[in-house]
């Protein structure tokens, strides 16, 4: 017999379904009774579980950061390397919008105005340490090339956001370019944009985009 | 005695308030209701104007890429240098959308999937013209430059447009950074991802920002 799902599980099967809905109707547009129909549930089911279409909103932005932090930022915690970390991250970002591009991260990018108060501002915190930790990371990259600063790390960092957050506008995993040159082109565009060079290719070919 | 606006100014007028309508409410969530109070027209006299809110969503991108059109690329036209051709181009975009950011724009990267069938093929048709151009003008740059290419247009293109279309998302004019620093930043940052090196300061110095 099947075990009942843990309440978070639960939670993040509820986000990836009305991510889906919010993308396709827009926040506004989306009403919780099709969210409920969508997640197979009552209207008085989704409120138990979700507690408010706001709340819900939040939930999906939050699952969205998790998401960065488990399959992204953990997986390159124990590299020291500042190029090779700031690399396998761009790497592992990329892969995340390409990949999820329906779903809860299009969502966080665009509905970002239609949270409010106090959740707005927990979303924000998390966005804002992300951005921190890439300004961190991109002036230790700085440091190590040995010679003067080209570019603000906060103006590299929104750069290098934008780069990453524009390509669901834009890119198909079917099209001409495939995610290994994608990958590999947006990281050397940005490094010679950050210090002029691009970081050299791994050794060893697992190594070079591990995320795929 | 004041003469009344012609039809195209109307329209134009109409477009500015109701984009910001839709700013603060979403397209879904704003009503034609609202856009009537705002613009100050009963909800019919509005019809009469715009047609339909689907319309109304077309001819506010519409507008959109008619200021780009007017306020960038005809100002560009007659520059014959590639080089000097791309940066002024670069440097009118930015000024654009960090000026407009609350208006046209805003709406037009935001409520792209809100618009359906012809009217939504009429407006992709010009952003594609748009990209095209962007594409012609880095590929020459990338001649220009003597050796090898780095990134392919297509990819250095819509690398650009991200690293533009995202400073709405976080450019305070009133920040930390001026826009003359955030300009040359992004400039100086894609010229050297794009080719290795940063185009030349103009010598003369009203020449270095003639959108500012």
């Amino acid at each position: 017999m099947a075990e009942a799902p843990d309440p978070k599980q639960k939670l993040r099967g509820i986000c990836r379904i009305a991510a889906r809905v919010f993308y396709e109707k827009g926040y506004d547009g989306a009403s919780m009774q099709d969210i409920a129909e969508a997640v197979k549930l009552t209207k008085a089911g989704l409120y138990h579980h979700v507690g408010s279409k706001d709340r819900l909103l939040f939930e999906i932005m939050n699952y969205g950061m998790d998401i960065l932090d488990e399959s992204v930022l953990e997986k390159v915690k124990s590299i020291e390397d500042p190029k090779e970390k700031l690399r396998q991250t761009i790497i592992g970002h990329i892969d995340l919008v390409v990949r999820a591009r329906d779903q809860e991260i299009t969502v966080i990018l665009h509905e970002n105005r239609s949270l409010k108060g106090a959740l707005r501002k927990k979303i924000n915190a998390r966005k804002k340490a992300y951005i921190h930790y890439l300004e961190d990371l991109i002036s230790q990259v700085q440091d190590q090339s040995g010679h003067e600063r080209l570019i603000s790390p906060a103006l590299a960092a929104f750069n290098l956001l934008g780069i990453i957050n524009w390509l669901y506008q834009w890119y198909q995993p079917d099209g001409p370019i495939s995610q290994e040159e994608l990958t590999q082109g947006c990281v050397d565009f940005f490094f010679r944009g950050l210090v002029g060079s691009t970081p050299p290719t791994p050794a060893r070919p697992e190594d070079q985009n591990p995320f795929v």
